[in-house]
């Protein structure tokens, strides 16, 4: 298979990574000449991934249109807020029948839309050719190696499997789903909980907190998945669960590690000096607290995680309201 | 109200303060005299919770009836294996009409029977008096005064709330249900589970695997509690996802610590000797494996850590054989 890559941050380098042990040509768009010849010439990502070796089928251009040419499967990992201003330029270069991949977890603001969404209406792409993959997947531990399975999902069934087989390698191993919105849904909103989880951590908090904060971060995934139409089983799986509790547990976590900063008293700003960079999270709590708002459901760690990133509320205030609410049935 | 706790290992004694604390006088039973005497004198228990300071309302005996004797509620918090043949002594001594409430996370071996079953059986307990306390309790946590939130599990909904406030405190915030059957499943399963996740540990295994493990293995016992006629949102709560969480991801977890040492290749000798006892998981996944196969449920992590702990098998080969397993729909 010929693939191309949009993105080359550390997920969308280990895919590439996967995509080529896997025995497939791969093309990365990235943004940058020197990182697009680091990439081709040397086979590496530094700055994305320090030490990693990618496959000698890995190349790399800075020209989007070349990335794509004749590839049968597109995938896209930039910024979540940038996708629909990158795709207006770029889909008119998708070959017509190319699968497109969605590596991103967020909610688009304003529209409240999930990647997919944006993809199917800017690209011009039908939805059963838009696969999202998405599980308990840290980038640096993938392109180690470490063993990791994770969730193909497609409303097209034999377009998942195909995706599946093209990613499989010992290391890395794909399961398939038909449920895309309830994958994305645990993808976007599992950023918000682990910013929780990294306040709670800062501020101290025990393992038997930040168990409950995992506990209650899933159910009220669940409840926005549930209204908006997902298969509640999709949260108990590698997309929800998996995915909350290593972006929850794991140090080389971004939301976690930003919400850490802003555990300790940092400020927004101060915060994204810090890690160099702005979690998804921080961006994503506000359409995902809008969208609940909308259909009427109760997320009260996403409400709180807006208040402090967005309303400058004190993160200790913030993740106490969390742990005294009424007692009650559970 | 008279309570009365059974046991004064570290949960049992951070189950007297927790009650002590909510404004009950509570008489411990202590096998040694040591110990009850440093309950009772200095209210501490170093050997067990070390710095912790216990209420004035909590005392302690070794003399089972004059522990028991007007109790409204009794707690036991004995190693589950030994529950059923010191029932047999002390049931007599029970005031007719008190709540007894199951600290313990274990199956029985051989009856293959949940603690609050043996405690009906051979107690004469009728069973809707039999109240089960089970959620992501790390016992030196909350006798540190961590929030902490529990279950509180009794077929009896108006005594599951009697007992809700009786353990109320602004550390210790208990929610009711009425699914005893899954909140103790839950609770031995995830003993095991954590003793999987100890030896992914030690082997050396990343988030992304320790995360799957996690999610696969409350599936499982998801799988198993549904088909002995569990609720399954019980295992989405605090005493299924929220134990197991906690269980896997802290030090301060018996059985993932000694699921570390047989990862590092230790036998159960040694383990047992360098953690000073037995993990409860080291004997309930002989009986929960038992009670999966007599249901014909498949419980691969449960069927892995026993071949480990009972018939010599390489964790490393086990955690692996759990890893790779057939690429199928999620």
């Amino acid at each position: 298979m010929r693939a191309a890559v949009i993105g080359s941050g550390a997920w969308g380098t280990a895919f590439a990574k996967v995509i080529g042990d896997a025995g497939s040509e791969v093309t990365m768009r990235a943004r940058r000449e020197a990182v697009a010849a680091e990439i081709r010439d040397r086979h590496g990502n530094e700055g994305s991934l320090p030490g990693v070796k990618l496959s000698e089928r890995v190349t790399a251009t800075t020209d989007l249109a070349e990335a794509v040419a004749g590839a049968e499967l597109i995938a896209i990992a930039v910024p979540s807020q940038t996708l629909r201003g990158n795709l207006a330029d770029w889909a008119g270069s998708f070959p017509r029948d190319a699968t497109v991949v969605s590596l991103m977890k967020g909610i688009e603001l304003g529209t409240l839309k999930r990647m997919s969404e944006v993809i199917v209406e800017t690209a011009g792409v039908a939805p059963e050719r838009v696969v999202v993959v998405s599980g308990p997947n840290l980038a640096p531990e993938i392109a180690a190696e470490q063993p990791t399975a994770t969730v193909v999902a497609c409303t097209d069934e034999d377009r998942a499997r195909q995706v599946q087989h093209a990613l499989a390698t010992p290391y890395f191993r794909p399961y398939t789903s038909d449920d895309v919105l309830g994958c994305e849904l645990g993808g976007a909103i599992k950023n918000v909980i682990a910013l929780a989880y990294g306040m709670a951590s800062a501020i101290g908090l025990g393992d038997n907190t930040k168990a409950s904060l995992i506990t209650r971060g899933l159910a009220e995934t669940s409840r926005l998945g549930v209204a908006l139409g997902a298969d509640p089983l999709t949260f108990a799986g590698l997309a929800g669960l998996g995915d909350l509790v290593a972006s929850c547990s794991s140090r080389l976590s971004r939301n976690r590690t930003f919400g850490e900063h802003l555990g300790r008293g940092e400020s927004l700003e101060q915060a994204q000096a810090a890690t160099r960079q702005t979690a998804e999270g921080v961006k994503s709590c506000l359409s995902i607290r809008d969208l609940a708002r909308a259909h009427g459901v109760e997320m009260p760690i996403v409400e709180q995680v807006e208040k402090v990133c967005h309303e400058g509320a004190d993160p200790r205030v913030a993740v106490k309201l969390l742990m005294t609410r009424e007692m009650k049935p559970e």
